[in-house]
């Protein structure tokens, strides 16, 4: 069995309109380490032949029906079939497609929120476990460099005891309706039959949610929410205020919405800690703020020769020299880098460190979705605490 | 009567080792309309003596014991007579010299919060409504140029309807137990019988609370917190995490923390409409940055010269050309300004432009009282919401 | 003599509508150290006697003739007469009275440029060292707590060897031809019979030079400029850039402009050495960026607790705690304090550290001349390199 | 002949060691348009050798020496023979490759500076012409989506006629010697062998006049610099101050650095018009600040859900969402999409829109060679205005 070959990609959903396609795509070729080999691209045969035309891929690998893509795929010889599947379809067409790419042997790769329901999410961990297969969730802030820094410096004590962890995602996007002008993600987003039981925790709190547990290194254990369709005529939240207990009694608030009107998406976070804190926004993605009351603040910098400060988690996750820039595509190519990695592992044999390359699982998938829940409860239950293992 | 003159400020409290004392005399000096003409700055004797005697003051008008100078004060002639009174003891000594000064036909000016109980408070308010005497309470905060202007045009509809708001005001001082090194701020604001119910949330929950509702317009009408001592020892609050409904059905959070390790003073503000958001931070007290998604980010910008785009309300309390920095004495000398007119209104008669010049009064200090016993009274019962006109 | 007093100021100039009168007297009141007893505000008489009402002076210290009002002071009694005297007139209107105030043994605290020629400059300064005078001319931007703390790092060495400095100091207010429409400010500054043989290097390039010695502790000893008018029909430069060469071998870029649309006057410095590189700027005047390139960048903050790690020069000249910003009257009133203490000394013989309390004296002034004269000559020669010390 | 296939893309350097190398693949493949076939990445066979293998090339495709590249990839049936050539060697190895890839007729990307010298420069000029082929000079910063929104909105003259253009690019990597510690990039850029007359002007000096040029739409017509080794021992500049003359008047400064300790890579342009004024830096590149006196200064956002506001020139140049910021490399992978859209044109005759879809080509590579020289000649006459022309 050769090797020493890209992986081979194949890619369900994605096709013209698709924001996050585009996006997965860009992050898989970035590092050159991996090809499209086919695609299930959209229902509409038409429009998916389309977008595997655009993507330079033969029509016999171009399906409009994702099941009989699966099943071509596994019949094909080892040196042709696509290696595995990246799911970029809503979130009510997540299970369906990966169950059966486990199924039939297929690594996935998908977005998240891993599935619609948690009976789903926790289905599908069940597969994995079940398979072994390399699965990975794209919670893509988890990658920049930074948030690599942030996390291992927790880790090593840095902070000393974390007491409190501040996080938000603010968007203004949902202000309008522009779900009514057919804006097609604002449309299937605030549908609950395609969207869930939540739109705007769903989509960005269970993001932020996911960066305060990976940065703190602290389990979320209880929630006590308030969230609300804000604009009038909406059927799921659009905004959530939430309340966190951690697991070594910290506590939080998580603040997402899509109606703080005029902001764009700067997702932040804050660690405060008895021997520091420590500051990070995706506007300034390349910088972490860490201070602590006695003494100047200190701003750390993505740099591939900064590795004179720098963990190495950061360094691993980092592609330009200091003050050239890095982006979101870079933080997800870097989780199709470590996925890859673990393909070829799974695949090839070839080891690696994997808890420096490390990137988001099913598992994290599952906590998303029970997370969903908890924080859909507590708002029903007249905003009480509840747990986020019930 | 000679009403061409400064104005002459008698001082309870503020002598050596207090900050804010200092910060109040900057304040009523800075526009030279007003002159400090007697105190009782420490119940010490020698130390209240040394007191004025750096500041300037004749031995003979400074005292140890404020009852006996608010009673000497009374019995001067007119053209020596003090013509207000500045408090700024701790929490618990608030009301009797408040009280007192106003029994005696004194004009107080006090700093927050306004009392040691909501009970005192209420009876104050009483007082002042009785007497009809001016009663400021120093909100600092609200007396910023770029403060102003966020109000008026929240007032006027350029956000449209307001239906979130966040505040926040982290700091870190209190991360170690400075109060056990002697740290006199720290040691009455952490002690029971000096600060009264709450620490964090008393002295700058009350401070965001004020902002948020000065900002927006709209009354906090409940709250649902999570306050407690982070720090083990600790009696009150030294953090707060509070969930806000306001009157006309807008929600938000306010955060405010002494235990936000590195964090320094930053109190900041985020106020989104249907038309638009709004966002001011005391980092950059300076700007005003306003915003909606479908335009450039607009930031407004302090200045004498920006009478072209600022609301006169801004301009009223601006000292400075554009790019000449203001800060935080500044806001609290306009307290002070306005406060004087209203003292000069009610004593020689003169009028002003009451609405535009506005100030803190005794209305404020009681809802700030309200808010921390709905604050305290919220985490007590559980973390449930409660009035805050119970 | 009675010493325990305020100290007692007249001015010459600053009535209404100057902008930098009003500035003066509030730095000179913010600390509460000094009164203003006395002054001449403005050559016509019935103008002059409205400032001096509005500030409450008695009718008969109000001057319209600052020679009258000299050598009336010069014969009041010791109890009365004011200590120093504050000249705020524009340019051209600075020597005359400076030089008769010397001659009468007041001490003169004077806005820059010193003078309106070199020759004047130098004068003052020899009637200066012959008096024995304290003399204090107000660079303001020295003054901020953050330039204190960079020019005592670079002196203790922390940067090492400096080989380059970059300051600037843009503003855009003259971009349109402002003084066409009768705006005071404008009018004499791009007059040269007002403003002398350079405007905008003369007002704002001065300072900007004065920071860069300031804190470099270097002297500049040749300069190559291109300064123009920018607008057609001006006869004054509005915009400077400068090529600097410092004493010790480094050099650096000094760039003004009045024409740089947009900005409003953020002054910014960046220093360089070969241990490290420090940057400070007006718009976010209580931070000071600190690095080297091996190692995290430092944000060191000004305020009355960070005692830790602060210099006692920054120290001095700090008033609030970290996160109360501090502004631009609160430098300005740093130069009043320090002058205010030379004067004592002077007057009643109270030592103070007169290096850590300092301000900017009459050679400060002289060199600021010097340099006008230096960079206009520059320019007509065709752009080459001029020294400071022709 | 088929087109609809991706372009195949052959690289000359760029091995193992090479930043800019990594940086030109990344830039080719994020966007799935180019595949790498076949490369010379060091005249070292084994190391080439390594190199193509660790980018999955077949052996066969991978040389040590350009020419026989050149010449076996030009034997090749035009299936499978490369579209075009990235040369991405040293300064001193651009000249023979790139002249013998146009003399066989292969369409050339090269890094900048062009070549070693002006005279090379001219030459590949005149074969450029006379072939007709496209070739691309990657001056990476001229492709951000903001840069390209600075560019049109000046030449619709949305500032009105530009007066003064501010531009720097202040690195502080060569403050320490590194060069002595094998640090292979600093090696070869302080070598007068390999990097030619110019170290630190020619690197990023042409950067930002490229930038300079690019936005506000004029040509530098005369320099005044004054660059030199800062660091002793060093043969080359590393450090450059230089005035501009533009063609229409306007003037400027460039300043740029890589002495300037602690600063990273913050290229930085400002343009003042009469009408307006706009800043960029690369710190944060995603927005561009757009002002003028008398309005609030306004925010400009890259973003795929900008277009209401933004120009078509910067949503060209646009992958993501608002608030999913874009970074350097996706600026250089705009470049290549550009450059590949000049390729198949000339390969397949698709027309696209030339204009709005420019790249940096050899006309600006002739004219950054020109100005590096004019640059160093006027430092060598004792810092006299020199032609860039000359």
């Amino acid at each position: 069995m050769n090797s020493h070959r890209k992986l081979r990609m194949g890619m369900i959903g994605g096709g013209e309109g698709s924001f996050i396609g585009g996006v997965h795509r860009i992050a898989a070729f970035l590092d050159g380490q991996i090809e499209l080999v086919c695609g299930a691209f959209n229902k509409d045969a038409a429009k998916s032949k389309k977008s595997g035309h655009d993507l330079f891929l033969p029509e016999h690998r171009v399906y409009s029906d994702y099941d009989e893509m699966l099943k071509s795929e596994a019949q094909l010889n080892e040196e042709e079939r696509m290696d595995f599947v990246a799911i970029v379809t809503p979130n009510v067409a997540h299970y369906d497609p990966a169950i059966k790419a486990l199924n039939l042997g297929f690594p996935v790769i998908i977005d998240k929120p891993l599935a619609f329901t948690l009976e789903e999410a926790v289905s599908l961990k069940a597969k994995v476990e079940e398979t072994g297969l390399p699965f990975g969730v794209t919670y893509t802030y988890s990658a920049y460099p930074m948030i690599k820094q942030a996390r291992a410096m927790v880790k090593k004590g840095a902070l000393g005891k974390i007491h409190k962890v501040l996080v938000e995602y603010p968007q203004g996007w949902l202000t309008q309706k522009v779900e009514d002008t057919g804006q097609k993600q604002a449309a299937w987003r605030t549908n609950p039959d395609e969207a869930g039981i939540s739109n705007c925790f769903g989509d960005i709190g269970t993001h932020a949610a996911h960066l305060a547990e990976y940065v703190s290194g602290l389990k979320i254990t209880e929630v006590l929410s308030e969230i609300r369709p804000t604009m009038s005529g909406r059927l799921l939240d659009d905004d959530a205020n939430v309340l966190l207990h951690f697991e070594n009694g910290a506590n939080g608030v998580l603040m997402a919405s899509q109606v703080a009107n005029g902001e764009e998406n700067n997702l932040k976070i804050r660690v405060f800690g008895d021997q520091g804190g420590l500051e990070w926004k995706q506007e300034d993605l390349n910088s972490l703020l860490v201070r602590d009351h006695g003494n100047p603040d200190k701003i750390y910098r993505t740099g591939t020769d900064r590795g004179g400060y720098l963990t190495e988690e950061a360094m691993l996750h980092t592609r330009t020299p200091s003050g050239h820039p890095e982006g979101y595509l870079e933080a997800f190519a870097n989780i199709y880098r470590n996925y890859a990695l673990a393909v070829r592992k799974h695949k090839f044999g070839e080891a690696y460190d994997e808890e420096k390359l490390d990137f988001p699982t099913v598992d994290d998938g599952v906590k998303g979705m029970a997370l969903v829940k908890a924080v859909v409860s507590s708002t029903a239950k007249g905003n009480q605490w509840v747990s986020t293992s019930s």
